[in-house]
């Protein structure tokens, strides 16, 4: 163990060398900086070519970027509360966070995913993972809301998720942390041979996109980090990496890099939907949330799934295999023809690639190298397709350019490397700064990738933009790869921990996309649909103040009959029907956030007046030039008051 | 009132014509769009020239942006939890959100002011307002953290804030809703004569900033949208524009646009403060919390404050006075020499001008036009230095470029129009996509403002950017001002509902920006600082860990003796001392955030576990090449366990 120790110290001193330069040494200079200027300047009136969905990280949110300005566009809420708008505080939204563990107002997301047809992006939906409180969310790419999110039980780090087949059969959501399945009081020390790692396979409805937990498969105790489906020729297959095959309980950085090799699990998961599908795996109880928004009524619901079907490998033949991989792989990246196979050795300077072809021929052989709890072991050097001798330090990701050229990040040595498919020939490389992790191409990770830029994700920011405190956010860089080389082109800061990324060009999701909610249409039932209908109803200590709003004025703005200890229910529709004619609505003092209601949209805020007096309330996005006006009042008198209800505008 | 009623209709007839065009018409064409490619882009291993912070508006925080380049660099956490760092969900800043009415999570932050001295930008700390709840925040331009929150009591929609005196002795605070003072419960239509408008000033501490309510003028009940100080001449006065002076208590689009003329409210606050010095004023009873976080032991505290000092206007002789102003005034701006006080009357296409020296005679001559609720009006003609004639619709703000000349937005028709003080021509007048708010200019609102640019902060998007569904971003464009007229060179969509800004150059703040917080130095009580202080603490049913974390482990990470039922509080110490090496702290199902721990600093999570089994935790900033590695179990045994307390790494 100290040799490995000091070895890990070795990784650790080279992290702190190659991370340490403070001054890129670029300088912009005269036609060269020019010609990267206008490459990604978008003029005032122009527009973006790509969108870029970039994961919020430790926001669990999603962001929204424009390629190749860099300019964030949205931040949509997903897993965390965003004050913003009112997303995890509006009656509306509060059930979207549910989970076992009850009201969760934060996640850390990972890895979007944009729904695929045919292996190629179909810009309907794009699917992120929770990865603290496992869950996955869908989100709509024409409201760019989102619309479900599903809790995954017997989970524990949900990280090599939320990655889906090539016509979006499933979406697939792996453990990190393997954990006792099911959960129980057990010494941590005993982990070795009894926790178990889960893989989900979700099952997209193709229509709607609805989820459902179609089967879990329980897997040996190890940590899977990443995944990614077969495509083309190996559709039909996933592929998972592993670490911590050691199945150490503590201090990993030592004990978990121990194994020269870990594995790549080939999971045939049409094999094992045909044995479920047949009545196979069994039926465990288990306890995990399913929130679904409804556009029609703007709510969510949770709903407590109570099952789920699991399913043993080892009596599914032919289902599962390990690849052995050096050495505690992170990435697992699938080329756009689906017979190269590439994992990502953190600890190895050389990539490893395996053929999904030699793969077929050793199982068909039996060329076994033995087994791990009773899962056969394919001898590693019947597999592998080829090792890319990358001159790197710590490759993490790879993605593809559909010509036949790969590009893996190198977290140590702060690098992108280019190389050829096949011939496994290093290209080109160009630094990053600093410490790379995952890197986006448009369509990197389909049957059809686009090419064009390479978005490196780095986690050290350093220098590269004025400093702000401890704090920074992260970084990305852009580089422009429509000729033979990379081309450094733009850096631009990130918001939140942004791990991966996916591209796709604007026209395949602009003209789609959803301008309002039509008012006619709203079935929320504490809607308003007419201005007349506005009214405040006592329900013994609760109040419900069905309100409408418009350019510039609420319908009530008075009103009158509010005792201290009610619970005060504004229900508040937004009568626009132009775009981007969003009204916002706050209370003075509320316990809670605001409401940013969008045309057409009904939302609720609850409000528990503590003090007696004349409490205003207005609208918080600047709607019109008679804005400030926009406002108005709610007496609040004592608890035991007989003053009626009352309620009126403009009297 | 059909006729206003008609008037205000056809205002928003123009609105709408104004803001319907859905192309600019703008193509970058050939050698001018290369040139102001040029002109905003940042090459890699550059920097921007300028901060510019600009108020999250409904995101309740205050973002971080350079310019030429538009992009964001840091959200800083002010008046809303952010999910994001832990802020408002950790225990040591949750005190932070402390109001009279509880814990508040949201707020509305408008309008950033940075520190002064001799008038000049000092670049020590920034201030701005939080409207809903009203407080107002100082945020350290040294960590870029918030520092202070005072609350702001007997004010209501905090809007006129927070503007600081030209040697920050003050920042200010006025109410934009009048409400009864003390709050008590009565009859909403009887708001006239009844209601009150409180504008405070509030001291800050010349050393540490530290801002303490020195007193609150009771002004009548109008509604108090902006202001802004003198400085040079005028240093000693500050000026608030007034609407609502017919004090509507509903339909205020129409009801509080009656008047031809509201006021400007002129207040020598050198005055007060001599009264209030000497004895004069009345304390009475208020409620209002005072949160300060120190970095020393990185928390925050809030104290609740029990009384105020007001004053009676009317009882200071010389102290105050009304300037008639055409027509519902919203921005309130003084020029970098002192001498002009600009009314931008919203419903007026005319801008008028005030001159300081004229107001001062007509003082002297006493020259008065009646007075209102006994603060004498001074003659509109006597105080009037000219009227811009501006052929623009709607204006809103004005800000100087020190070069003799002032830029006013236009709402209405969007636009922001140059005009030359003292000869009230004007100079040129620039589209902006779409109706434009507030604008900034770099040092715009001192003595000395630093010209180049011109950020108009616009209110509507619609297609300037690709599209997100129904909620957009709102967008900002850059002007360059170097020239003899303003050129539009780029758009950058901001985040939240930016409203104002303040730009500074970056010299002026980012070699004293702070890197890392000093270990030795940490006074948390829970902090750790060095690995085997690390413990387990339990105190009934709370347990107390404490816990230090270092590339690529936590200090314990095996934990057992965990209860169903106790109250965990994690207490995380990050041994790191180099810059841009933050780690974070997730808990499975925990009802509660991450926390995001800067080199050096101590904080705290609680966690209430309410299921038996081995749960883990994980680092989620990615902080190594063994980042995966860091990470942790947590067992936890049901509650009449008898399992002792155990805590271990690498055991």
């Amino acid at each position: 163990m100290k040799k490995i120790k000091y070895s890990m110290l070795a990784f650790l001193g080279l992290v702190m060398v190659f991370t340490s330069c403070n001054d890129s040494g670029k300088k912009s200079s005269g036609a060269l900086a020019s010609n990267n200027a206008e490459k990604v300047y978008v003029a005032p009136g122009e527009q973006d070519e790509f969108y870029a969905f970039m994961s919020g990280g430790y926001s669990g949110n999603l962001t929204v970027y424009g390629l190749p300005s860099g300019r964030m566009f949205k931040e949509i809420p997903v897993f965390s509360q965003f004050p913003t708008s009112g997303y995890g505080y509006s009656e509306e939204t509060k059930p979207m966070l549910n989970t076992s563990f009850g009201f969760v107002p934060w996640d850390d997301s990972h890895h979007p995913d944009i729904s695929q047809t045919n292996g190629e992006l179909d810009g309907r939906w794009i699917f992120i993972n929770g990865n603290n409180t496992p869950r996955i969310a869908r989100i709509s790419l024409t409201t760019f809301e989102t619309e479900e999110i599903i809790e995954v039980p017997n989970s524990a780090g949900n990280h090599s998720s939320s990655f889906i087949t090539e016509n979006t059969e499933y979406v697939v959501a792996g453990t990190r942390f393997s954990v006792p399945v099911p959960q129980r009081d057990m010494p941590i020390n005993e982990y070795k041979g009894n926790f178990k790692g889960a893989l989900s396979f979700i099952s997209v409805d193709p229509e709607d996109g609805r989820m459902d937990l179609k089967f879990q498969i329980m897997m040996p105790g190890f940590n899977y980090d990443l995944s990614h489906p077969g495509r083309g020729k190996s559709h039909g297959w996933f592929f998972f990496t592993t670490y911590n095959t050691e199945e150490a309980n503590s201090l990993l950085e030592v004990n978990a890099s121990q194994n020269d090799k870990d594995f790549i699990a080939a999971i045939n998961w049409k094999k094992i939907e045909e044995y479920v599908n047949n009545g196979g795996g069994t039926i465990m109880p288990a306890n995990y949330a399913h929130n679904v928004y409804r556009d029609e009524n703007h709510t969510a619901t949770s709903t407590m799934k109570k099952e789920v079907l699991t399913v043993d490998p080892t009596k599914v033949p032919g289902a599962v295999y390990f690849l052995p991989t050096p050495k505690s792989p992170h990435g697992c990246d699938v080329d756009p023809t689906g017979n190269y196979i590439i994992g990502n050795g953190k600890l190895s300077a050389d990539l490893t690639v395996h053929s999904f072809d030699k793969m077929l021929a050793a199982i068909e052989g039996k060329k076994f190298d033995g087994e791990a709890y009773g899962i056969p072991i394919l001898k590693f050097e019947d597999v592998l397709a080829g090792t890319v001798k990358s001159g790197g330090l710590g490759p993490l990701h790879t993605e593809f350019d559909g010509e036949g050229n790969a590009y893996t990040t190198f977290f140590i040595s702060s690098e992108v490397v280019m190389w050829k498919l096949g011939t496994w020939e290093v290209i080109d490389r160009k630094p990053t700064y600093y410490s790379v992790g995952h890197l986006m191409i448009p369509g990197g990770n389909s049957r059809k990738p686009f090419g064009k830029y390479v978005v490196a994700m780095n986690k050290i920011t350093k220098d590269r933009y004025l400093p702000t405190g401890p704090e920074l956010e992260h970084s990305a860089q852009l580089y422009d790869i429509s000729g033979d080389k990379m081309e450094l082109i733009y850096d631009f800061p990130t918001h939140g921990e942004p791990h991966y990324a996916a591209g796709i060009p604007a026209e395949l999701i602009a003209p789609k996309s959803q301008k309002i909610y039509k008012l006619a249409e709203n079935e929320h039932p504490y809607a308003v649909t007419t201005p007349d209908g506005a009214k405040v109803v006592r329900e013994g200590k609760e109040v419900h103040v069905y309100m409408s709003m418009i350019r510039s004025h609420f319908t009530p703005d008075n009103i009158e009959g509010i005792k201290v200890g009610d619970k005060v229910y504004f229900h508040i529709t937004n009568h626009e029907q132009d775009f981007d004619v969003p009204h916002g609505f706050a209370m003075i003092g509320a316990n809670n956030s605001e409401l940013l209601i969008m045309p057409g949209q009904t939302k609720s805020l609850v409000w528990e007046p503590k003090q007696e007096g004349v409490w205003p309330f207005y609208c918080t996005d600047f709607c019109s030039a008679l804005h400030q006006e926009m406002q108005g009042y709610v007496r609040v008198s004592p608890a035991n008051s007989n003053i009626d209800l009352s309620w009126s505008l403009g009297e």
